[in-house]
């Protein structure tokens, strides 16, 4: 198949850019030093590929991720890096054998996971972004407490996500060793072997953690490109030009895709269009001025400013290499 | 059930407050005055009660959404109000009974329509809005073409889409009725006796159409409340508060709820927490400083900017009464 037969808009993968991502990952981190987050693909199919990669334990943030990632067969050492109030699908997982770890910052996060029959969990800790987390003065009695509960407690986990986009590298890895700063503070008090952290962002530099929780990098995103990340663009969305205006007198000419606000994570901005200028999404469109003359039924390859949220709105996503499309792959891991 | 009983994140739709919007819009567009946009919500269920009120014909923006709405039974009328380059399943739905209208703008989605067995178009002309849309003086032409073709042309259709939002009503009226102008000089020399056009933002204000367009008038969303339309909230996300964080002498408290980018559509910006502030949205979390009291385990109901791309996240609506679950409705015109 070509990819001109598919429907657009369509999520595609450079096959040879993804395999690169991956291969340079498990050679910065191999094996355990690297725990992949599935949140960024949603993909089971991707998630197989990063275990062949070496990496077989992943990091989740939803339920319905989890429950996937068992039911495809990767449910070896599943870490729900995410504070839930009701885990009892998630104990029903651990009742069939499966290994799952889930995050606590609070006596009620730590009796959710006690009435849902998880038994692990790592300790949450406040590294800095204002979210979920602990403060690290308080991680060793929430330990204590879980302990006390018959939960084994595997270590800390905490994430400076607001650090991942810092343009200054040299201030990102400043800032990446206070934040870690805190994380070991808090791990010298809950113990455990694991030190949980980091992300595309900070995989190079955070060498404070055990393991990284890195989920971008595999396909990436205009974002993460202008934080000068050397990670190939995996990822696009294939639209067909549905309208051109040619220019006037008075105005510029612009063409219209069918790839809006319904195929592309916007919380980043608008998306590139490679050597065009976009000017605004709608919710099935995307008008812009081309770099090159363009007519109705050509095909563009949109690059999403968020990769996350642009998978969680396609229901697949195909494997490509040049025109060819080479697999389907289903995001089977949407929703919650 | 009670709303307790959901998993969150979960989309939520106040009965009495959409029974009372399509009541108002009924009665100031009554019958083949409104053609509903299903875009706005994506839910046949929801496209069922519009039909109820007397709104027999749709205005689509997919093909899956055709194919979605004739599989539900609602395919008396429906215009799919884009350009399409591949019309082969529309044709299919027509050769099993469903009416179905297409957009054209162009030559080349006039030979879509042709090839695909389609057979009724309207011409999409271009009204100020810089997207889809032939230009008026060139309207007549493509409608010739069209007839010579072999197909029925019904009419004309032009969105004012850049002007929903206007917050001067006064400007948006003259506007409007500047862009209709437009609009009725293409439908001079294209005939037919359709003029279709309009939206939530004008619907009041546009008497030069024959029918409108209007979609988010059913849910509605912050955007379209700050534009100062009397139309009544009845989407929100309900979320659970997953962490809280007490404030400190250097610090300000805040609250997470599991209500993020993957739940919200984020192009009209964050979303509302009635009496609390939003900080930020990541994928799976909204940081908040909640206006009162707040503690982890209880529910938030969150208000969306946007409420189309918001619908288009999630897999059910649920109906509600105060904490009641009266309905599910399966939002079944997702993806493309």
């Amino acid at each position: 198949m070509l990819t001109h037969d598919l429907t657009t808009p369509a999520l595609l993968v450079d096959a040879d850019a993804l395999e690169a991502n991956l291969a340079d990952m498990a050679a910065a981190l191999p094996g355990p030093r690297l725990r992949p987050h599935v949140k960024a693909h949603k993909t089971t199919a991707l998630a197989r590929r990063q275990a062949a990669a070496g990496h077989t334990g992943f990091t989740c943030a939803t339920v319905r991720e989890v429950e996937g990632m068992v039911a495809a067969g990767l449910g070896e050492d599943l870490l729900l890096a995410n504070e839930v109030l009701d885990c009892r699908r998630l104990g029903a997982l651990v009742g069939r054998g499966a290994r799952i770890t889930v995050a606590v910052d609070s006596e009620a996060t730590l009796a959710a996971v006690v009435a849902g029959g998880v038994r692990e969990v790592l300790v949450d800790v406040n590294v800095g972004l204002p979210r979920c987390g602990i403060a690290p003065e308080r991680a060793g009695a929430l330990a204590d407490a879980a302990r006390a509960a018959g939960l084994a407690v595997r270590g800390v986990m905490g994430y400076e996500g607001h650090l991942m986009m810092l343009g200054d590298v040299a201030e990102r890895a400043r800032l990446t060793e206070e934040c870690m700063g805190r994380l070991l503070a808090a791990h010298a008090d809950v113990g455990g072997e694991v030190v949980s952290g980091g992300g595309t962002g900070t995989y190079a530099l955070n060498t404070w953690v055990t393991e990284v929780q890195a989920g971008s990098y595999a396909l990436m995103d205009t974002a993460y490109t202008a934080a000068g990340l050397p990670v190939r663009q995996a990822l696009t969305v294939l639209g067909t030009v549905v309208s051109t205006t040619a220019p006037t007198a008075g105005t510029p000419g612009w063409a219209v895709a069918d790839v809006g606000l319904k195929a592309l994570g916007m919380d980043h901005g608008n998306p590139d269009v490679p050597g065009g200028q976009v000017w605004f999404c709608s919710d099935e469109h995307l008008t812009f001025a081309p770099g090159t003359p363009i007519a109705v039924g050509d095909r563009v390859r949109v690059v999403p400013a968020h990769v996350d949220p642009t998978c969680a709105l396609h229901e697949r996503l195909h494997v490509v290499r040049g025109e060819e499309v080479l697999d389907t792959w289903p995001v089977d891991l949407r929703g919650w």
